[in-house]
Order: C-alpha cells, then structure tokens, then sequence
C-alpha cells in the first residue's frame, strides 16, 4: 500500500538509542480507518514518556511501535464505513476514544473507558520494515494515529476533518498540535476549571501544555495569571502571552512556592491552580496553597507510583477540589475548531509556541524540548 | 440578663461523663448579638465529636463550653448593629462566617477563612454557672448559637429570620436542624454535587445528612440513588425517602462495597459518591469505584489523622474530582427557605427523620442516635 516511507520506529527506550528513522512499509486501512499522509507531527513529552518506558515495563510499555500523536495531513484512501473525511481532505489528528461507552456518551471522551487502550495499547500490528517485505510487526494507532511516520493508519474517531479549517498546507502543519499540547493547556483552563474573569490562576511548568493554558486563562479573562518555571525563556514567553506574574522556581530561595504564590495573591492563594509538570513536589504544594474552595487539577503525568496524602478532614473543611484531566477534557471536533478561530482573531498564537524542522532531526527537537530551548518542535514530514 | 436557665454543659467528655443540665445565667448580647430563647436544637453527630475530644487535645478541644447548632428560638434582645431579626421574630440558626474574606465575599460562606475558630474556637465566654453569680466562665458561639440552652447568645450572621416561613411554635421545633444536618445532606447534592437528573448517585452512611441527601437527589430526579448503611432501620427509610437501592453494608459477606455498587450501576460505577460517615474504608472505597468523570464529595468528619493515598497518575487519566464539603455549600438565608418550601410542597419530608424529646432527655437522644434508633432527635427547651 504505502511502500517505502520513512517513519521513527522504537525499538527500544529513546535513552537507549532505540528510536530510529527507517522506511517502512505500511497496511491497508480497514473498516473505520484511514490512510493519511502527514504532512507534521508536534513531539509532546508523552512521546518522550511511553518511549522512555522499558519494553515490558507496563502493558503500555513494548516495541518496536511507531509513536506521534499531534499529527496533520492529508487522507490518502479510506476503508469501509469512514464518514469522517474522503481522500483529500486535509486532517488535524487527535486523541481515541470508543464513542460508546457511558462516558463517551455523557460527552466526556477524553476520560473513555478505554482510553489507555485506545490511546497506549497495542501492539495494533501496522507497520512493517520496508526490507522485510510483507510483514507488519511494528505497532501503530498510538492515540489512534502514530503520526511519527509519513504515511500512517489513523483511526476514524481521532480524525478532526479540516477542509473548513485550513488555507494551505502550512497551517495544516502549523495546527499539528492543536490535537494535544494545545488542547490540553486550553481546554483545562475553560472546560476542566471552568474559569471566569473572577478567577486568579497559576500554571506550574510552562512548556506547550503550560503555555497553552496560560493563553487560554488570557483569553478568558482571568483577573490574575501566574506562571511558574524554572527556565527563563518560558518565562518571558508566558508574560508576553498573558500572565501577568510569574515565579522563577530557580531563584525561591529559602522562601517556598506556597509563599511565592501568597505573595502575589493577597496572602490566600488562587481559586484555580493547574499542574503541567507532573513534579510531586508542586501537585503537593498545589493542594496547600490553593485557597479554600480553590480547584487543583493534575494535567502533567506524574511518576506512576506516585500516591498525593490529603488529610481529608482538612480538606473537606477548605472545600477544595482536586480535579484529573486529560487533553482538557476537549472533544476535538468542536473544540480544535474553536482554537483556530482564536488565532485567526490574534488570540490564540501558537507560531509563539512553534518551530518546525525536517522530521529528520526529531533528535535535535527532543533535545530542544527537554531543554526548554524549544517549547513545541513541529516535525515536517513533506 | 437570662438569670437560672437550663443548659447543656459540658465539663469533660461525654465518655467521661463531663455533660450536665445545669442552671446557668448568660451575659448580655454585644454589637451583632442576638439574644434568643431557644424553643429547639437538633442532635447532631458534631456536636458528640467535638464534646468527644479531650480538653486540649486541639485548639477546638476545650471545656466548660456549650455545645449545639442546630437551634431555632424567638428573639428575646439584641445587641447594636443587628438588622436581621427583631425582638419578638422566630429565627433559625445556622453556621457562622466573617462575611469578609474572599471566600465569603464569592459567596463560599461555608468554607470562609475563619470558619473553623468561628464555629468551633473560643472560648467566647459567654455563660455561668447560676449559683455562682456574675461569672461567665463557660464557652459560647459554637457555630455561633450554641443552642444546647435555653437562652443563648447568637451571632448575626447565624441567623436566618423566619417570621416569614414558619406557622407556629411547632414547625420552628421542626426545623431547627435544617440550620446544619438536613442542609448538609440535601445542600452536598444540589450544590456541591450539582447533581442533576442524568446522575447515579451513592451515599453513604444514613444519618441525617446522608438520608437528606437521599430526599435532595430525590428532588433533583437522580435516575439511580443509591443508599449504604448498616443499619435495617436507615436502609428502609431510605427507600421511603427515595432511595431506588440500598446496600447492607453489614450483610457483603465475601464481597466488596465497589463490587456491590458495580451490580447496582451497570458495572461502571455512580457518577457521583457523597460520603457522610468519615469511615476511612468508605472514602478509599467511593476513589475506587466512581466512574470516569465522576465525583466524590467528602462531607464526613474522618477522623482528623487520616490522610488518604491517592495515585495521581491514575487520577488524572479518570478525570475524578474529590471534593471538600461542608454544610452543603449552602448560604442559609437563601438555602433554609428553599428546603422550608420543599417541606410544604410534600417533597422534602424531614417529620420522618426527626423525634421531639424533652432537653433534659438529651443523653437519651444521643444514645437512640448513635444505636441508629432515632435519625434526629430534638431536644425541646419550651
């Protein structure tokens, strides 16, 4: 079907040198999937995280696979039963889900039953090494699309139709993360914490999830907007996105964050605070200095044997709420559309956030990525 | 002022024996103060918690004091400043709250900043033992009423004015305890929960606040409510009152509370869990089995070591939310004459959870409700 196409394959953790550009071969689609050839994928720290794992780590952790999950491009073909989109349409790709379950059903997709099935499982047989003809034995539909490849299997449900959305072929590639980072920061600010202009806000850690939120706290309103990093650069880049006060975690002293934050909230702490980091030390620090009746919401993977302490009579008497979300609790055909509005109207800039490079250097953007020297690397697969 | 009236004092412990009906005088009302002649004072399970405490085991912890809050009486005095009620009006009580912070000024009145020493500190001396006259050595204003006597001293802010809602002396007897339990219950789901007819819901423990919160989901039309206690008695009227299941904790045998209520709800648990007992094993059990998206809502009073271990990563990807609450996130001056309407209306029928007894009966009344005998004893003090 796709022959020959290049795509990063894991073979093994990335600190073991297992991911590596390779051409491959890729299966046909079959009912309720698509064939699409990407033009971009953002890289996301989730990448980084299952591709870190070691292979029989969890369920979720085995290789080889092919990673990706802020992919754009256009459909190539389409199996049986696909409405979504027909061959040509240009593409924005974002999370699975089943669309039947009572969640999915209530409107809540980012939280499916089986989303950790949908999205990390496998192996989902997809791609084979273009030198070894005819086998398929390398995993796919990482969050339905494993968008790290030039040519890909996508599943119907994580399939946004952009043909409305986009002009050219360099939005398309510009709104690649729309489907994750993006969505993720914003939509915790306005689906997840329902913030108002009443709401004072902080964001700890500022990379494209953080900086997302942060533009998204601009838009609605927020009264005040803090960001907390420990990378200048960030820093600078949130207050010229929005936030009206930022911590520089590096430089606290002996003072704690809890202080810092009081510092710049009339000494009783934000009605909203939204951890990107995943870092214990700051969901622990969320939970204490969040003002009474305050939302703390985990948005940042954390360690997966970390377990939170919350004296519970403490907190029922604060009537604080700790709040889980995912991809900002978005349902993406509604909501990526929205997010274009935004930068259409000047409000929403992600090229801020952005940079794009050949997919061939995806090692060179990891590396910016974890620096922070890059916020959101877009690699460019045509 | 109010010269040889009875009282609830408490010396000590009520394990150790420390409460008394005593003839006690009390001082004159000061700016914001209301003197009121109790008629009634609902039991309840907070008052035995923190009359349960040894003196100085913390802040709150403290003896000779009196106790009650859930009080309704007619205004004998006041103090300068009061407008809310006037000598001669019936007035229900309820919790107290500065009315200043942030928390109170977003009207959050039942988490305001100083709501643990203004319902709970003190001493605030405010009443003396008759036989030693002109001493006011014994503590007053829990939740600002103190209403175990038959003459208190109450703050303004405690007050809710009902000489537009009550008929006679008879129905302000009844409605003494919608100040705090019955408020608590029904206010958890409509509030806090903001429960509505798609919702399955579960409670868990039958007291006064769980089987108010078994007549609030009721009135919001839960599709499925769930009630959970030990006691046959509870678990019947919760039916009565609403309950489309029950779950006899005490008969599970081999099988767990989350499987119990798995049975009850299509396998995919409630979307909403209010836990009134404070049972550590019930908070961890409602974590576990909320569905995807789903609330927990702490409202019992765990015992105050208790801190519960919650994985975050887990969390995050269901998308919980665990929820502080306490006096259902209600303001009462709005709240107290919305359940007094649902009363007349035939939907809200506290008469079945109450029993009327004489205040000198009030050890009985705290056996009957802690044996499950009676939900909510009042004690009567005219």
């Amino acid at each position: 079907m796709g022959s020959n196409v290049k795509a990063i394959v894991c073979h093994d953790t990335h600190a073991n040198g297992g991911w590596k550009m390779e051409n491959v071969d890729v299966r046909e689609p079959g009912e309720g999937e698509l064939l699409v050839e990407m033009v971009a994928s953002g890289v996301c720290h989730t990448d980084a995280l299952i591709g870190g794992l070691p292979g029989g780590a969890a369920p979720i952790a085995f290789y080889p696979r092919v990673l990706g999950h802020e992919g754009s491009g256009y459909v190539k073909s389409v199996g049986s039963g696909v409405t979504v989109a027909k061959p040509g349409d240009p593409v924005l790709l974002s999370f699975a889900f089943c669309g039947n379950c009572e969640i999915c059903k209530a409107g809540h997709h980012s939280h499916c039953n089986d989303f950790n099935e949908l999205n990390f499982g496998g192996p989902h047989k997809i791609f084979g090494l273009a030198s070894k003809s005819g086998e398929h034995e390398i995993g796919g539909a990482f969050f339905g699309q494993s968008s790290f490849a030039a040519l890909s299997i996508v599943k119907q449900c994580s399939v946004v139709n952009a043909k409305d959305l986009v002009r050219n072929k360099k939005e398309l590639q510009l709104f690649a993360p729309l489907g994750c980072g993006i969505q993720t920061g914003s939509g915790t600010v306005i689906n997840a914490a329902q913030a108002t202009e009443k709401d004072v806000i902080v964001i700890m850690g500022l990379g494209g999830v953080g900086l997302s939120a942060i533009m998204g706290a601009k838009i609605v309103g927020c009264r005040t907007i803090i960001g907390l990093d420990r990378i200048e650069s960030r820093l600078k880049l949130a207050t010229e996105l929005g936030a009206t006060h930022v911590i520089d975690g590096s430089k606290l002293g002996d003072k704690s964050i809890g202080d810092a934050v009081r510092e710049l909230t009339d000494g009783i702490g934000p009605s909203i605070t939204i951890d990107t980091s995943g870092a214990p030390a700051l969901t622990k620090a969320g939970i204490e200095f969040t003002r009474n009746r305050g939302k703390i919401i985990q948005v940042g993977s954390s360690p997966f044997d970390f377990n939170l302490d919350i004296n519970v009579f403490s907190f029922m008497v604060s009537g604080k709420q700790f709040i889980g979300a995912v991809e900002g609790q978005a349902y993406p055909p509604e909501f990526v559309p929205k997010m274009v509005q935004w930068y259409r109207e000047g409000k929403f800039p992600i090229d801020k956030l952005t940079k794009f490079m050949p997919a061939d250097d995806f090692e060179q953007g990891l590396k910016e990525m974890h620096d922070g020297t890059t916020i959101k690397p877009i690699l460019c697969w045509s």
